[in-house]
């Protein structure tokens, strides 16, 4: 005679267990992995090892809290630098809004170009031309009053693609990378090609990195007493650009100490791969390798912006990581749910 | 009768009693003074005001911690500055060990003078004499090298007066400030015209602070690969002079951020103590005036180094605090127990 009930219920109950268990084993995976919008596989293996290996004490590999220095580039590595750099997007939009103030500009390259929107006009005006453009919208104001001009054009410019604010336009896995690294006692830098002044006013938000921690080229600022009160103006003069093999000195200027982990994108974050891998002791240098171009954009030794030719060589060369945005990332945008 | 047995009992466990509660009176002073060497007074007691003031939370001025940056001077603010700059010390020392590999010196201003010993011969150099000697003495090595150098010289050298290495002449007084704001939340930076990479190797050991709370004076860097590996050379180039109206624009170069207390105690602090006066919500602005000839130096508005004269009207103007090192302070080195 068949015992229906008493198998089935049997059955229920076995299911129910196993339900229960995958359930409690997806949460206990969820609250313990660190980096749950990076994929299985090297790139994440690497990091978790690499963070393991230096933060056990008594191991061969272990760095003093003082010394987990972890350094990124911006551009292309923490944020999405293409069509164009955000900062350039900043640059263009500054000078429709103060043009009012200046009716030479209409007639005046490369001002006039970006007027018209003319962006060959712009293009063939050069580095000269980018250079005059940077100085008109970024110079001949006090350092409070460009904070609050960047800090109001971040809040409403909207990315041409993602129609979403700049800021929002962070990738996700590097933002659990950062907030992995400080957890385990890491100080995070950003080192950038980028205006100091122009990210410093969201990073803190965005990134959890606060001002004293974002390294960038800068232009010079000279000290006044505007009506009894002392304020820093900004001047058209450039005073470093924190490029290439900028990014070194930038670092040794800013930190003074060599950083143990760097990551980077582009040709432009070679030297400070290079100058983080040979100190002593375990290190970890990781390239951002752009491959998806349905989810973000595809582009790498060819690209104006972001060119990556020399690095992925290196990097080939030396062992560095290379992230594949497609394959190695699930999730890319933090609204991506 | 008398009965002196148990008067002299009851007297003494009087003076017992009163002993013990001496005692513990005495040690729960020591245990909750974060400042023992300053004495009872105005400076301490604004000093203690203030961090309450900011640090408690609800209250009117209070300060995130993020926000609680305070500026230290280094030369005569935290470290003896007389009879010479110690950096000053390490560049006349520095040409007698590099002398034998510069046979041109014997005969070459300002070197010659300062090979001979002759004072006045250099004073007589100027200010290119001096930028000469720095730049032959500070320049032509990697930044490794250069650190190295500094390390060495500084555990073996010795105060001309006091007979003590350099790093023991620092002010106890201000050892325990700094560690004080430090266990109230703040970041604490030495803002000073010395060297930057003159001060990093050893500040850490001695003050508790980071290479990056460091800002200084520099000269340029470059990035080079020597034999395939990475190194900074530093250029006899000055890069930036961070004192005067240069320490603003330091201060908002490496912190990004206005400082809510500023150390200082001469008129090359004058901006800086100007900037951080300036910003809103409670602020406290301190001038270390050097008026202890017996146990320190005493001079100030005639002095070559370290004048203060501007910046002692200003505070006296607008109500900053002036240490009297001999009023102030019951105790001036770490080594006075």
């Amino acid at each position: 005679m068949k015992r229906p009930i008493p198998i089935y219920a049997g059955r229920a109950a076995v299911a129910c267990l196993l339900l229960l268990c995958s359930f409690q084993c997806l949460a206990q995976n969820v609250a313990t992995d660190p980096l749950p919008s990076w994929k299985e596989g090297t790139p994440k293996k690497v990091i978790l090892e690499f963070v393991t290996r230096v933060t056990t004490e008594g191991a061969k590999d272990f760095v003093p809290v003082a010394e987990r220095i972890a350094v990124f580039d911006n551009d292309g590595t923490l944020w999405v630098e293409q069509p164009i750099y955000t900062q350039f997007a900043f640059a263009v939009d500054r000078v429709k809004t103060l043009a009012p103030k200046h009716p030479e500009w209409k007639t005046k390259e490369p001002f006039k170009s970006v007027l018209s929107g003319n962006m060959a006009g712009l293009k063939a005006s050069g580095e000269k031309g980018v250079m005059e453009l940077i100085m008109a919208t970024h110079a001949g104001m006090t350092t409070d009053e460009f904070s609050k001009a960047v800090s109001e054009w971040i809040a409403k410019s909207r990315h041409p693609r993602f129609k979403r604010t700049y800021t929002e336009c962070v990738y996700q896995p590097m933002l659990e990378l950062l907030a992995f690294l400080r957890k385990n006692g890491f100080q995070t830098y950003v080192v950038s090609g980028g205006g100091v002044e122009f990210m410093r006013p969201w990073a803190e938000s965005v990134y959890g990195i606060p001002p004293q921690q974002v390294i960038g080229s800068s232009i010079k600022t000279q000290f006044q007493l505007r009506d009894g009160k002392p304020v820093l103006m900004r001047l058209p003069a450039v005073d470093f650009i924190n490029d290439g093999a900028g990014k070194p000195v930038g670092i040794n200027r800013y930190i003074g100490r060599r950083p143990i982990a760097a990551f980077g994108n582009s040709d432009g974050d070679l030297q400070m791969l290079e100058w983080a891998a040979n100190g002593d002791g375990a290190r970890l240098m990781m390239i951002v390798h752009h491959t998806d171009a349905a989810r973000e954009y595809a582009y790498d030794r060819q690209s104006t912006v972001g060119k990556l030719d020399k690095a992925l060589d290196e990097a080939s060369a030396k062992g560095w990581i290379v992230v594949d945005m497609k394959q190695d990332w699930n999730r890319i945008f933090p609204s991506e749910r």
